[in-house]
């Protein structure tokens, strides 16, 4: 029997490219130099593409923000209380996380989902979509097992799913777990072959002991858990994690359902890679934010061969970096369908 | 006599250190690793010094455009029409034009000022401050008169002065002029000594012919005019052009008046270079935005000493990028407003 896994995957197709070609026509028609309005003009002839539209529309907006705890928090190199997952995301209710409060200023709803969150969480706000209580040590063994990994895939295609069913047509993704830096650097390191030194960074803060220790955890995990680089399951199975692995069903179900989704920072980032290695098609539906603060996020946008649109320093997660992009996406939308042509001087 | 220019700079004064550190606290407690949402931190601290404010709040905003001709363009390798100018701004009128499209989306007005186009402009949407029909031409002689210079700067003090009169409290620099990339190039080269080759780029576009004319053209009017250094109103009267001496104003102004002003691209750029010769202090009160796609961009943000919050590969100018970073402003005071605290945990 085939799975919402395989269904997602095998729906995916290419963009339109004909709406790529008339948006082009229209946009090198308009009131500037061809060229002259950079991304806002790449931006809109993707718009194009994924609607199948030439004048694409500004879409009512999602956050998608996958919470869950990592086992590899009992290693002890993370200064902060591992409570501070669910705490966070409960606070989201009231709006006083910092992606609550972004979301609700570029007008985007946020969908809080706990996937994995340790311990009881409440609140009306949070979608309990728990696969287990957090995952296991990856310094000791596999995350989790291959169904449950497959299981969050599918809670993140779910999630979506239902998102563009209600009406959303433009995605973001976010994220919150303490240790997820961890995950990151590993499922990036399983995937890429990139060295462990060069994705592993300083996550929430700490000093250069705690750093080395984060660092020889990801190496010890990858060694011992040996992930199959060919099989992205088996590398969040393996050293992942069940935000990464929902966050990889979000970006899997956008695509399937041709809408656009922003990669937020690190973690959302390392998720795109898995989503990619999965099915390469996804890419075009992708759309980047920010250069993270955090250590890895230069080695991971060149690894995903993409350009991010702000440089703000920010390496919060939790999607805030895709929020501030929504008002670009919006103004580049605003711009193929607003501006004059040059048939207006005439 | 002490005119209006001499008031305004000397009426320059640093922002409230006190309300920083008071923002500072308050940032430090918020729901995230202290430092963790980068330059949206920076810019809450910034506001909250320059408007004396530790809580600084939503402001309404305008870009102001700058518009004139400029004398170089009979030099003949720019291949637009000169009356593009008068056409631009007359479109602005309608919103049909690139930053009449983003500011209407940022929820700003957007003050068209014709401080020197050739010919008769048309529209009661324009400002109507032209000090002359463009400039002279800059290969030949000086772009204008020293009385002339000073009385585009004071109109730039003028027009910043009634918007902040009519409760505007966040400003944006835009222009628009054909050949306004060749004097920009020369009032930086000017004032910092960097090599024409380094900061003319080309502008609208054109060919490798039309690049090197443009090259000459500007090594040709630093030699022929020997502006000052030392003078930026020198510098403007000899190499510049009344749209870049009109930002001047806008700068000192707003400084004067602690507002932010938002540096947009190349040109604009230039004319903050300028203000900061005239009164240092101003740079407190400056945001920058994108970085243009310009040549001479990284160049000019370097001597700004200025890092860029949004890489878009714009370079249309007219206040586009600035308008794009005012939502990442009002974002900015949000956070500080919004966010809980870590006391909101226990």
């Amino acid at each position: 029997m085939q799975g919402l896994l395989e269904k997602t995957v095998q729906k995916i197709s290419p963009i339109n490219r004909e709406a790529v070609e008339k948006a082009k026509e229209r946009q090198d028609g308009l009131l500037k130099p061809p060229g002259s309005l950079g991304k806002l003009e790449d931006l809109s002839l993707k718009l194009a593409g994924i609607y199948g539209d030439p004048k694409p529309q500004v879409q009512k907006k999602a956050i998608v923000l996958m919470a869950a705890d990592n086992g590899v928090y009992e290693e002890g190199y993370n200064s902060f209380p591992q409570e501070i997952t669910k705490s966070l995301v409960e606070l989201a209710g009231p709006g006083l996380i910092g992606v609550a409060v972004l979301s609700r200023h570029v007008d985007s709803k946020l969908v809080v989902v706990d996937i994995g969150i340790k311990g009881e969480v409440k609140g009306e706000h949070i979608l309990p979509k728990k696969i287990r209580q957090g995952t296991a040590n990856i310094a000791k063994g596999p995350a989790m097992s291959r169904e449950e990994a497959i299981k969050a895939v599918e809670t993140g295609i779910e999630v979506t799913n239902s998102l563009i069913d209600e009406g959303i047509g433009l995605l973001g993704t976010g994220e919150a777990g303490i240790c997820n830096t961890t995950t990151t650097a590993a499922v990036i390191s399983a995937l890429t072959g990139i060295e462990p030194e060069q994705v592993v960074g300083m996550g929430t803060g700490g000093d250069e002991q705690a750093y080395q220790k984060k660092l020889q955890v990801v190496k010890d995990a990858l060694a011992l858990n040996k992930p199959n680089p060919k099989d992205p399951i088996d590398v969040l199975t393996k050293v992942g994690g069940l935000d990464i692995a929902g966050l990889v069903g979000c970006y899997l179900a956008a695509a399937a359902r041709k809408k656009p989704i922003v990669i937020d920072g690190f973690i959302a980032g390392g998720a795109a890679l898995c989503a990619l290695k999965i099915n390469p098609l996804v890419k075009d539906y992708m759309i980047p934010s920010h250069l993270s603060k955090e250590k890895g996020a230069q080695v991971l946008l060149d690894a995903l061969d993409m350009e991010p649109m702000l440089l703000m320093n920010m390496r919060l997660g939790e999607g805030t970096g895709a929020a501030l992009t929504f008002n670009i996406i919006d103004g580049a939308c605003k711009i193929i369908n607003e501006m004059g042509s040059f048939a207006d001087l005439e």
